[in-house]
């Protein structure tokens, strides 16, 4: 009568060694990408721009909207400059920002900067058109100023989106 | 000398079965689901509320805010009825709405109508702001229910937002 026998083995090299790491890649966009770095530079620049256009009016005090332009675009400037520099910096140093409480911080402050960059643009937009259409006063007042700090608020809102969904896309997505 | 042999044996009835399908439990606020259907309520609620506010004020067609205003509220307000019938539906023969190309349409019009609401209470809210602070005009003008109006538009804008990302976020984590 024959009884089973366990044969202990060594473990053969290749399987004591820990599997490598397997890694998604980055979505170009993803903050510490080049396409990334892009976005943020074009939300700087638009942010910027339409800062310093508002701001060479010197009526934009005495409508609250316009107050509240100057003050997001500034924040929007301000938040997209910061991560820039940390996406020139991850590039540099070839570091990936794929790690869950740095995505989940971008993305939340994307979207606070994003919403607040598309409420003060909508406002903006509103009173221009009430002033240049409704009540024909573009005369007296720097129309295509207004108008031009509002547009280049909403590119700046533009180039904002897509790097807060891509964030959004990733933290679900994990 | 005792050679190894193999008896084929019957499959016990239980393994021959198929495996229940494994499915994830809806997240209440999902479409198909109780929570879902009081966001539903409540954006149609708010939204009819902000359109008939302004609708009853005379002289809401002389400003294009509050035109679009009213189109934006409009459009949720039907989004929303049409959703909450759907929902509806689903509670009552208890079918899950889980499927991927009606979750990204849900998706993409939560998105749209959301940002159209937005935009039309901020717009709204510039303009109001600026009568009844910066001009002071509020004994010409329906200062109170244009206030009321944008209120409610914001409040449904509010009520639509979650069900916005927890679609986007089913979508992403499939």
């Amino acid at each position: 009568m024959s009884t089973p026998a366990v044969h202990p083995v060594e473990i053969p090299a290749v399987l004591a060694r820990p599997p490598p790491v397997v890694r998604t890649k980055d979505v170009q966009g993803m903050p510490g990408t080049s396409l990334g770095l892009v976005f943020r530079v074009f939300q700087f620049v638009f942010a910027a721009i339409s800062l310093s256009i508002m701001a060479s009016t010197n009526d934009f005090p005495s409508v609250t909207a316009f107050c509240y332009l100057v003050a997001a675009v500034s924040l929007q400037s301000l938040w997209s400059l910061a991560l820039a520099v940390v996406d020139i910096y991850a590039l540099l140093v070839k570091r990936s920002l794929r790690n869950t409480s740095v995505v989940s911080l971008f993305a939340i402050g994307d979207g606070i900067t994003s919403t607040l960059t598309f409420a003060a643009a909508c406002a903006s937009a509103g009173i221009t058109v009430l002033i240049g259409n409704d009540l024909d006063k573009c005369d007296v007042n720097h129309c295509k100023r207004f108008m031009s700090a509002t547009a280049m608020a909403f590119l700046s809102w533009v180039a904002v989106s897509p790097s807060f969904f891509l964030n959004f896309w990733s933290l679900a997505s994990r």
